[in-house]
């Protein structure tokens, strides 16, 4: 039924993370039933990220500057250098408003099974940042999967490597805040007991 | 963390039916990772579809044309006219091509909780239609939902005062077709069975 100016949107809609093809559907209805209001913030929306927002040539953040705030903003440690997978981990840390330092974006983390090899991701920039010597301390925060953990044993490995004297951690591991122990998992409560404070 | 042009962005991907927040972030941040193979085909295909599609003034469906295809083609009976609360409806009927007449998009139904009352629904002309003698059965395929009835109730009794001469049915309730009768509610069950071929 539909024709294909609404088809390509219902297909361009589909391929969004978190939207199928019935949901995709239902959002375009939705977006052309009442264009004024709905279809043309959101297409102008897109129009302004396209042409402003762009990746930071330093840390690989997304934002509208580059370089981006954060790493153009003086106020924050050089000496410490927190590295995440992904944007959306760094947005996670900086809402915590709990780390004042730089960051690196990997682009992804290694994975054997989607065929991620290390040279699909950031990290011959991170090595060259590491290797000038500014970087005090690097912050593997990745998340706590088999592939985010190996993923930061490679990292560990190669840091130690180009620039031996740098402090490397991760983030710790425990009790989730305002997590009940009855609903943790086994592996979580063992690893918590053994790093109690 | 994220600066006007994300925030606005995310904010207007919020607003669609199916998306959160959350989700929207995440649908944002997959667009700006990659803008020249996601963002911008998002972008020209809600343009276009903004310039060309239109609500068809004789049915309310939404086409490039005006009136719609629908509504254009001769080959089908302007004897036979659907009811449909929504455009999705009406794609759903579409898709089957059991059907071979004209529609008639109410936009949306009665629901005293949503505050929807007739006025709001394009009632008025659906009864210029009948009025005009062409049609000679109206389908009400409503929803078998409370409110769904009772606006299709209000409509037999409008059109019946306006046109007696006009035949109106509704859509067969039942069984689904390979549905399980195990997991069928009862309303279904005893619906069918009364209405047993």
């Amino acid at each position: 039924m539909a024709d294909s100016e609404i088809e390509i949107l219902i297909k361009a809609m589909a391929r969004l993370p978190g939207l199928g093809p019935r949901s995709a559907k239902r959002a375009v209805l939705h977006l052309l039933t009442n264009k004024e209001k709905t279809l043309a913030p959101l297409r102008r929306a897109l129009e302004s990220a396209e042409e402003t927002v762009q990746s930071c040539h330093v840390c690989g953040n997304l934002d509208t500057l580059n370089p981006c705030r954060i790493c153009q903003d003086q106020s924050r440690k050089a000496a410490d250098l927190c590295v995440v997978a992904g944007v959306a981990d760094l947005w996670a840390i900086e809402r915590t408003r709990a780390y004042k330092g730089r960051y690196h974006v990997l682009g992804g983390i290694l994975s054997a099974l989607d065929g991620i090899s290390p040279a699909d991701l950031r990290i011959a920039p991170l090595l060259d940042i590491v290797k000038r010597g500014e970087v005090e301390e690097v912050i593997l925060a990745l998340s706590a999967t088999v592939d985010g953990q190996s993923t930061a044993h490679y990292l560990a490995d190669k840091i130690k490597a180009a620039a031996p004297q740098i402090k490397i951690t991760k983030l710790a591991h425990g009790v989730p805040v305002g997590g009940e122990l009855d609903y943790l998992d086994d592996g979580t409560i063992t690893t918590a007991l053994r790093a109690r404070t």
